[in-house]
């Protein structure tokens, strides 16, 4: 896998506020929306169901930094990279860019926990990563 | 059951555009909501899930027709009314109202059918809807 | 122009709800999304913003009908035709297609009436389409 | 002013996801409806518009720590306090709150800077907080 992964993407009417620009939450879509296009350029998906329950990553922290708004129509880029890999979890770095702008528009951070959730119970537990796919992710050094 | 049930509100930034007014994708959102206060209203949840699986309303149609817009930190009320009871479905209607102007802001519909789901399937199938929540409901003269 | 414009799309994981399927508001963002890729498509945006003030098209009615729900990663398109063009206003229908599935999973429709706003005035006005841009739209016959 | 602010709220169904639970993204709006009604609460709003442009808040940072999730229709409390007061900006701390669970839900911040936007002109520039506007807030001990 090489070090960094790259989604890119048109700013939506619905994802403006009134200020005219994207509203502030919708970075943190955008950084799961390419955590899974990620997940599936490595051939699974975020979500594993079978008939013993679900697998899957369970969110635990995010964080953004806000440099300069992006508006309607512009296209960006997310580019995600691996900054730490665990037993149990992962740590994305995000870092949101607009071609011909040279900083970044906005960069994010976002740690998710592999769990499983047997299907006749409520409650998620943390498992390991499948050695399968945790082979396939490559931290950024 | 009283003829209509109300549901008040006041706009939130993230449910703006940058045309400086609510984007027009929330008005269906709030016609979710305040069918289902309506519901919580009776004593009851959209959402059932016992042993044998999941009863609930699925949306078949919803319809809405904009007169003014809304704008950030804008009160405003819902109003519920049911236009039609069937045995498996209901068609409810909505007046978007703000205190002091004289028309509806927006009037909208709703169709939802009763459903179940097995917890051992993925579809859902129609049903009737539970005598004792249908007797609750009464249709608008 | 083409009687039709598509749209293909992959359902995000902040668009499904907890019944598992995607929440029925989202088909009215994606009706806007296809209008304005439509729009772009034929050399222009939903909004112009000239020293004069706003030219965009204002929603005064979306209506949707919902026959089989999309789930989380599924794949579909949008396909708009224009089903009425008057001096004002533009109909789109709307079809939302999966792959492999025979009919529709979804129909809708949405009415828009062109509208200015000067920068000095917060009121919106219904306006002639420009002839440029009702010259390019071709009503599905 | 006191030196935290409460708000309640109860999760509305288009806020879950297919998870079953609270989409990650939805605490951010609730960190900005929060801090909304914080601000209401001290009689002014967001964002003040005059004749020579707008006075409002850009968020520059926000992050959120989840612990627990939230499922719909549950009842929590999002408990605001202000953990530093600058010249131009304020932080914000949150904790997400459900009655009858000890530890919060999710715990998160959010810095956000006064700006103004003349009306002719396209960019937010940074500016100290008004003088009454700051005099009302009490940073938390």
């Amino acid at each position: 896998m090489p070090s960094s992964f790259k989604m890119t993407r048109r700013v939506v009417f619905s994802e403006t506020d009134a200020a005219g620009i994207v509203h502030f939450a919708n970075f943190f879509r955008w950084m799961e929306e390419a955590e899974h296009a990620f997940l599936r350029s490595l051939g699974t998906s975020v979500h594993q169901q079978d008939s013993s329950g679900l697998r899957g990553f369970a969110r635990v922290g995010a964080s953004c930094e806000y440099q300069s708004p992006l508006k309607f129509e512009d296209e960006f880029a997310v580019v995600l990279s691996v900054l730490e890999k665990k037993a149990k979890s992962l740590t994305y770095g995000f870092s949101f860019e607009v071609s011909g702008i040279d900083k970044p528009i906005a960069t994010g951070e976002m740690t998710v926990v592999c769990i499983t959730r047997p299907n006749d119970a409520d409650r998620m537990r943390a498992t390991d990563i499948p050695a399968d796919l945790a082979d396939l992710i490559t931290v950024k050094s």
